[in-house]
């Protein structure tokens, strides 16, 4: 049993749970280390208190999922079988312990299986365990780490590859193109996310779509892209202005790359996670732009590109080493142009390192 | 109120349901044509017996959403606010009437959303609106078919350029990264799914992984790919052979194509859906590979890339004119290599017609 399943084992025998279905293939891949998407197909994993755990996938998938290491007992169906009652006898033949309560992903699990799984058993009370899984996975391990940094590494080539495409009159979706093609020649299967590349006044949309629209001189370029490797993502914004840059940009640069650093250097073990976006926050508003800054200063990134935690002002959460996430600060001036800057960030016993290395100076570019 | 509201709130009126919760953006689109991807966010709409409909979105969507035509009620919440919050009060102030009764789609809403949504009812009964949904989406309008057939001929596209980029010693990777970037440079942001293109012995796996297997001469080449256009997906698959072709290869092949051609011609309104499966799989058995065709002749397409009816040899279900389809019978022999031959369907008043246009005929390239 691999260290992370006997800690999700041990949960359910602390809280007294008589089993939980993890069913979201983060979730699976996380904790069975086998990463695949099985889409409308039903795939997941079974706990029990006092009895052995089930898996439960498509059989053309079983030798992969032995190959990933798992040596526990398999179902594995076919298209025309009812996996359900496969599952249901295999509980049956289980001696199960618990008080009546059982644990499911509340809020990725569909309504029709959570209706399967409660199914089988009687008198439950339903216990949430994301909010488990979101506690494990929170703080990543040493090879999680050297994985992410490898995917950072990625952004940054990509954000490279952008840059290096920019020449006047270039639309957004070329440049886009080519950096993707520049990414799957390296290997990279899956962007973390539909790629931005904004020109001008789009990059004053928070979530603006990249189109048609042309490079001219005096242009901000905003690039906001990430990988998925090895089954873990990767995310960062960088602008640079093109030919010439004006007053006005230049401030709005200034002011949040400032914001950017402070929330970088108040990233340390101890540090209460909400003041990471007040600290921003405050420098943005002092410098007149309050009201253009309306989303939090990031997330928490892994296998999910958005994850637990959330890094919002609310949050009291205390930052931990091995813990990664987002810093991403911006200004929007609508019809005019926006800036943000953001990297992925890894807390280590001393304070933090970004995991993103593309400079930060702004850039005019030729 | 578009037609398809109508549709569903009569659905509503009809059965005394007194309301429905559309949650997934599939659904959300096809309804209000409003398309947007809120991630984690709240987004959805809610239709009442005897009251008027409701959109729940983050609050920055809402000019988008207005400009797409919706003209009923909106509640637009900030990241601080719950939605839920919100939802109940609109709620409350409807005069709804019903029979205890509430839809809500069953395959796809989270288990926690609908705990929520449930909440906002006493007594309810579960009707799953998925089923009225999928019966509803099934038959295209005539709006749907002009985009179906965009995204199929952008998908022929990428075809070709995956043909263009075959020369001895490329790898699977920097064809698929070559077809992917003309296609982007064409303005599409988004592959139905993941792009495969698999060489040789690899085009065995029915979900092989591209990667860096170099083109060698003898090579069967598989490309399966589709691209999302205006929100409606392609799919096509076809096969080439690099440089030579032995005999094996050569009757594999002409099994695979003369099995897609039954199914095809089995393919018109009045027909079982189920036959167009047998149809195929009886020659390929009758060849002798019948061993080696696992998986069901084809799916639903249109919003999504899979979507109702299953197009399987269990399905009693009636082609219908309007309806679109994939048909793609297919041979994997292990080590050696498959075939699999894939066209994506639409059922015509007299017959049917293939949006894809790739021509079949095997091709050798040099």
């Amino acid at each position: 049993m691999t260290s992370r399943i006997e800690k999700l084992q041990s949960w359910l025998d602390d809280q007294n749970i008589e089993a939980v279905f993890i069913n979201s293939k983060e979730n699976v891949f996380y904790l069975s280390s086998f990463l695949t998407d099985p889409h409308e197909r039903l795939m997941g994993l079974f706990l029990f208190n006092g009895a052995d755990p089930l898996f439960v996938l498509p059989a053309m998938e079983e030798g992969q999922l032995k190959s990933a290491g798992w040596t526990h007992e398999i179902i594995g169906y076919s298209d025309h079988e009812n996996p359900w009652d496969l599952i249901r006898e295999a509980v049956k033949k289980r001696n199960t312990a618990g008080a009546g309560k059982v644990a499911l992903e509340k809020e990725v699990l569909s309504y029709s299986r959570s209706e399967e799984f409660l199914s089988l058993f009687t008198d439950t009370e339903v216990i949430d365990a994301e909010e488990k899984l979101n506690e494990l996975r929170v703080v990543k391990d040493d090879q999680e780490i050297e994985i992410l940094r490898r995917a950072a590494e990625m952004a940054d080539f990509g954000v490279q590859t952008g840059v290096d495409a920019l020449t006047e009159g270039v639309t957004e979706m070329e440049v886009l193109a080519k950096i993707e093609y520049e990414l799957k020649k390296k290997g990279i299967r899956e962007m973390s996310f539909s790629t931005m590349v904004l020109f001008g006044e789009k990059s004053g949309e928070p979530h603006g779509n990249p189109g048609n629209r042309k490079l001219q001189p005096g242009d901000f370029v905003l690039f906001d892209l990430g990988v998925v490797l090895d089954g873990y993502c990767s995310d960062i914004t960088r602008m640079v202005a093109f030919k010439s840059v004006s007053d006005q940009q230049k401030e709005i640069y200034e002011t949040v790359l400032k914001a950017e650093k402070a929330s970088l250097e108040a990233s340390r073990p101890g540090s209460r996670i909400g003041d990471l976006d007040s600290t921003a926050r405050k420098i943005i508003t002092d410098a007149g732009y309050g009201d253009f800054f309306p989303h939090r200063i990031g997330h928490g990134m892994g296998i999910n590109v958005h994850e637990f935690p959330s890094m919002s002002h609310l949050n009291d959460g205390i930052l931990k080493a091995g813990m990664v996430y987002t810093i991403e600060p911006g200004i929007y001036l609508p019809d005019v142009g926006g800036v943000r800057i953001e990297d992925d960030v890894l807390v280590t016993e001393e304070g933090y390192e970004t995991l993103t290395k593309f400079p930060k100076e702004l850039q005019i570019i030729e």
